[in-house]
């Protein structure tokens, strides 16, 4: 069933009102590091903190999500003063000497990991975006122009970074197009970058041709360079919430293109097959991996519910709705959105909790760790009510 | 309560008719690969091959099974004629020009990954030095010492192999002693080597001094150089299935020095110690993971049931009460005997299921993957066998 005004408008507010009296005051403002600079995440159910380490993707990402609350919802003080200390602690203590990122640093920025993804970087490209537009500093502008350079190279130059397979079997991801196309459309929503509309295309042409499977409703995590199916564990590994929030990514760029109708039957499509195959019919909830042929999944969690694939649920279901109207679509919206807020919330200490079994239990209580910060669920709350308040301002007209 | 003389009886009789009844038919004739040598394991529950890759650690330890079955057991043509196959894949498909082994390849032997850790090696010293022992074999027993005197290099040598953290918190693991030591007693009960007496009585002193924690009755996983805790996240998360599994190579030793009462009493404290955390008093069963402070542990599937700390504390129990009578150790081993053998063990196609969620519910059906194979099971009911048949010959006199 189609939802009508009322219920859209009672979302958004639900999703602001979520956001910005549940969610960012879990974190914020008593993560800022006024010490150290950047922020202290690793916290338990309650907010006490269970380890003064930092991971470098969280900072960006905390970087950005303060930045992007700071230029779209409300010019706060506090919000910049806290983007300024993730900026700061970034380019000052997460490089090494090489022009690479750390993955795991100390409190005081010594490094304990680095990896051999660049995803550290990608996400320090959209913290510094989003703070240079916050707070006008053209350094940071600069700064995020080159590094997304850097980015481009490492995803299209193959060995430049050490592999972590042998070259007997190769594959390839669909997390790299992916995350390169949404930091293309932070990177250009945020500064502008002539560079980006091109590879957006590109990285949305890859997808499509070599990870989306219509012959069999698929959006496959790996495959071979030739875009076949590796059938070995590993390439029949599905990813459900991870394709899912490719579609949104791809839905966004439908709409930024006039409502491009290839784009939208792309992110489309690709929602609906890892929806079929994600969704856990028996408990509800989406479950982490599938395997392409139905055969036993390697990873032993595989069955857990995840946080982070109902974030982005949330959105692409949302998002296919407001750009088809099909109801298909507000009907998963409600079934992810009421499974999500009744089994994830923390209704004693606010926000959510991670990690549940795959009857819905909790399995762990942490908000903070290395993995998990202030990134999927204030993205999807700030997501959704931006969304909504452009619809619902368009529908009124 | 103390097992009786029949009880005794029976438990030999029991393991000894799975073992050889119900795991190692499960895997064997039909895993030989008589086409390109060694093994293929990666079965679902009813025996299906989902994938014809080859685990080196798998691929070593099953011809470890093998010989050791035929060293120990019986002298079956069959088994012997699997251990060669094993020992020839192993010498042929998996060492690098370097010297080091891989650890994951294909079924015709092309690498596909090789990893930091040196655990490949250590299986294969122990599976050269049983498959020396079965065949007669001078060449495999020459390989299996020059192996071993390469893993002490990597143990012992700061720097050798690449390490996969910066320097900033340097740690060591209770694994590298663990295994080493075991190795040791493998070797030297195979085919002999002077070097094993020293090295294993340095091994356990490195186990005690820097890992077993008397003040707080907890074995860490791992420390700091100097011994102390790393109040980090990782730094504090326990695996008692682990721990548990080092306290009967302990007591095994303790046995072979004629009951060294300091080992005796060193084992048994960390069995204790471990059981201690480590049994789910709600569930039944030994959770994977633990926190030494009961902080959340930040893997998410912490808390799941994993066949092989099951086969582990099944052999330390049952030691732990043939070397010292105690009524405890009694009663632990009936405990976790009973959930396992309920739980894990596939009533329809034998073998054991490998991963359960924390109630005890099946979380994932395959009997073999990259990480499990013909291992922890067999040998747990081998070793139990083998320990009740020489106890009752001993009783008995």
């Amino acid at each position: 069933m189609r939802y009508n005004i009322q219920e859209l408008e009672s979302l958004r507010d639900f999703y602001a009102d979520r956001l910005l009296n549940n969610t960012v005051p879990f974190w914020f403002p008593r993560s800022f590091d006024y010490e150290h600079g950047g922020f202290l995440l690793m916290r338990d159910a309650t907010g006490e903190l269970i380890d003064d380490d930092k991971a470098v993707w969280i900072q960006g990402r905390a970087t950005w999500l303060l930045s992007t609350l700071y230029n779209t919802v409300e010019a706060k003080p506090e919000w910049l003063e806290g983007a300024k200390l993730g900026y700061e602690f970034l380019i000052n203590h997460c490089f090494d000497t090489d022009g690479r990122m750390f993955f795991h640093v100390t409190r005081n920025g010594a490094p304990i990991r680095k990896r051999r993804y660049f995803f550290s970087e990608t996400f320090a490209v959209i913290a510094m975006a989003a703070y240079s537009k916050a707070s006008g500093n053209e350094e940071a502008a600069t700064r995020a122009r080159a590094l997304f350079g850097k980015c481009v190279e490492y995803a299209t130059t193959p060995g430049l970074l050490e592999p972590k397979f042998e070259p007997t079997r190769p594959a390839k991801g669909i997390g790299v197009p992916m995350i390169m196309l949404n930091t293309a459309q932070q990177l250009r929503d945020a500064i502008g970058d002539p560079r980006c509309d091109a590879l957006i295309t590109q990285w949305i042409g890859d997808i499509e041709k070599y990870f989306v499977k219509d012959d069999i409703r698929c959006v496959m995590e790996q495959v071979a360079p030739d875009g076949s199916i590796i059938d070995h564990i590993d390439g029949r590994t599905l990813n459900p919430g991870h394709a899912i929030e490719g579609a949104w990514f791809i839905l966004q760029e439908a709409v930024h293109r006039n409502n491009d109708p290839q784009l939208i039957s792309l992110g489309c499509r690709m929602l609906d097959y890892m929806w079929e195959r994600g969704w856990d019919t028996q408990h509800g909830g989406i479950l982490y991996f599938r395997d392409v042929y139905h055969k036993p999944v390697q990873e032993y969690w595989q069955d857990m519910k995840f946080w982070w694939p109902h974030n982005e649920a949330i959105i692409a279901t949302l998002l296919a709705y407001l750009v088809t109207g099909h109801p298909k679509y507000a009907q998963w919206h409600r079934q992810v959105h009421a499974y999500a807020y009744t089994r994830f919330h923390d209704k004693e200490h606010g926000e959510w909790f991670g990690y549940l079994h795959r009857d819905g239990s909790i399995a762990q209580t942490a908000k903070g760790n290395l993995f998990k910060g202030p990134f999927h669920l204030p993205r999807q709350e700030w997501y959704c009510r931006q969304l909504l308040t452009a619809h619902l301002q368009k529908s009124s007209v």
